[in-house]
């Protein structure tokens, strides 16, 4: 998502840096998995963006774990000598951090992949609090986080705040998280931190509680396929959506997870930046944890496939629906009543999922249908 | 705390392992601060202890933020060898988790004490909880947890978890928690760590939150003067009462911060042994997450340091009570009704704060009057 997101406001006239380590690039090789299409460094894009509408998006490749690193985008390079000599004009307005292991399955490989994801998480948003803490306390931190740091809970879920009445006594709360991975686990941590930031300093926090993306296509990477970001779909870095046309494309089953009838929101990659765009224009104000329920519209697994299987018929595609073991922990049949009008009240115009919106998709991966390599298509880890 | 738990539980008969990596005394180190006495090496307690008992108490000396360290401890040494060669019969059926930087002012020095005490804490946390699941899913870990993870609700604070009727639907969660220090969020984050591995793998865990500690004679630490633990009473390891008798002491004024009102619930060191002997003895139940509060009595800063005005006044000491501003970000006229019957229906036999009690620790501190270092004694950071 770093990268479209940079493009949709370099094309919307903001001065955008934007900072990446390659991390996920790093761990899907590891684990010989790849993007269904090659998609070339973030300097080469940046290049290419810049010849193509001559906007500037500065790249700088880093690993924001460190903290020396972190605090040198923020003190004008006092902690730290780049190598090319690049110098930050001062901090930035708005900060818009992505900088995590994204993969649930990822972080429940080993316990080594759990650190990894811990250090990796925490430490980036703790350089990045107290980097804003220190040197610019009125920047806007945009903070990604997931609708799985609620889980499944047997109540209505809220935007991220619940007043609890107990013993005829009344206080507000975070809404209770409970997380089913590391991954989950972490971005509920990362919460945790930024609310002490909030508290302690005064920060301005919004928090996206992002349901799993889906799509490819934003307007700025439609204008040229070099442009376009990494897509997944694989076990590991693989969002369901984009698995299932993978699947449905090479003839396989569309593999469901036990019952199918675990239910999400879900959200389109445009509306994501759509998102990302409102938040930025009405920032969270000082002292506030700003949450929002980032999903427009939820799911179960099998209507999911239902919906998939419908498309792919349209193309000629007839995928079968297979129902494997849940190789994760979850429950299968539960309640699940989130609210999400906070976004939709800023001015959010949602894309819903569509038959249509799922054949572009189809497109897209069936031009690159050769590179689609089957065996990482399904589980191989189990909770 | 952990050498007394350790002599408590090596007098009971069982074999016991302490493994530490000093963090403490080279924190302290760094920040020119050291203990009331001079306190020896484990090894040379432990040699100490055999000698007068008979009884051996195993001392490893190791990071368990490293995994492979922490991993050694329950895989017969795979994984790492020790420099002695030393080796380990087998997973321990109970490990008592003390392994964390526990100072909240260290953890708000600056962002490097912050990364160092998430990155400790965490990771520790984590290895243990993978080694378990990994080697020995029926060990039972004890997990010093704190009060301050619940901060002051507006709200009863209850043991560990909360009954939620939100629009007529119910559920159980894990009672709301916000600290107020990085330390303290950090507790919270082994919390939610721990209560997945309780959900994903059916780990025994019991959550002891403690509240602020005082006194130092255990039933074996006063055998011997030099089996004695640290006794910290300075601005960052140091917790109230004992710095309010080495104040006393000096004849410099009782410091306390803000007004006064922060109620919170403390408790004798006999008593944590107690708690933990009484958790070891019922361990939790495997898939149970089970939480205590584990303290006897509240207090205000303010009747604290009247108790410890009027139990100076017997030994002739008569000092003034000074407020200074709070340096921590806190509320200081707050709701707090906390539940704590947990232990007690265990069988816990409360030693509650005593004149007599105090005027045992101005004893134990007269002693060692001239190596107080006045100017440790007031605080120095602000959050």
């Amino acid at each position: 998502m770093g990268w479209p997101t940079a493009l949709y406001f370099s094309s919307q006239g903001h001065d955008v840096t934007v900072v990446d380590n390659y991390l996920r690039r790093t761990l899907s090789k590891k684990l010989n998995l790849s993007s269904l299409f090659p998609v070339q460094s973030l300097e080469a894009r940046a290049e290419l963006w810049m010849s193509e509408t001559g906007k500037k998006i500065k790249v700088v490749i880093g690993d924001l774990s460190n903290a020396d690193i972190m605090r040198s985008l923020f003190d004008g390079g006092a902690t730290y000598t780049w190598p090319n000599d690049a110098k930050f004009s001062g901090p930035p307005e708005t900060i818009i951090h992505f900088a995590e292991q994204p993969s649930a399955p990822f972080s429940m490989i080993d316990y080594e992949s759990a650190n990894k994801t811990i250090q990796n998480n925490l430490l980036v948003t703790n350089n990045l609090m107290y980097a804003v803490r220190d040197y610019s306390r009125e920047s806007h931190i945009i903070k990604i986080g997931t609708m799985g740091e609620y889980g499944t809970p047997n109540i209505d879920i809220e935007e991220g705040w619940i007043e609890i009445e107990h013993k005829n006594r009344k206080d507000t709360f975070l809404f209770p998280r409970q997380g089913s991975s590391i991954y989950h686990t972490t971005k509920i941590m990362d919460t945790d931190l930024l609310w002490l930031g909030v508290r302690m300093w005064g920060l301005r926090i919004t928090d996206l509680m992002q349901g799993p993306v889906y799509g490819i296509n934003t307007e700025e990477m439609s204008q040229n396929k070099e442009l376009r970001s990494h897509f997944n779909y694989d076990y590991v870095f693989g969002t369901v959506i984009n698995r299932f046309i993978s699947q449905a494309i090479c003839e396989h089953p569309l593999t469901v997870y036990g019952s199918g009838n675990q239910v999400r929101g879900y959200l389109n990659i445009k509306d994501t930046i759509q998102c990302l765009s409102l938040a930025e224009k009405e920032p969270a104000k000082s002292g506030e944890l700003r949450v929002f329920n980032q999903i427009v519209e939820t799911f179960s697994v099998n209507q999911l496939a239902k919906l998939v299987q419908e498309a792919g018929r349209e193309l000629g595609f007839t995928p079968e629906i297979k129902h494997m073991q849940n190789p994760r922990k979850e429950s299968e049949l539960h309640y699940y009543n989130p609210t999400y009008t906070g976004l939709k009240s800023l001015g959010l115009k949602p894309n819903y999922l569509t038959i249509e919106s799922l054949i572009d998709i189809y497109q897209l991966v069936g031009e690159y249908k050769e590179n689609i390599e089957k065996d990482v298509m399904v589980m191989r880890l189990d909770w």
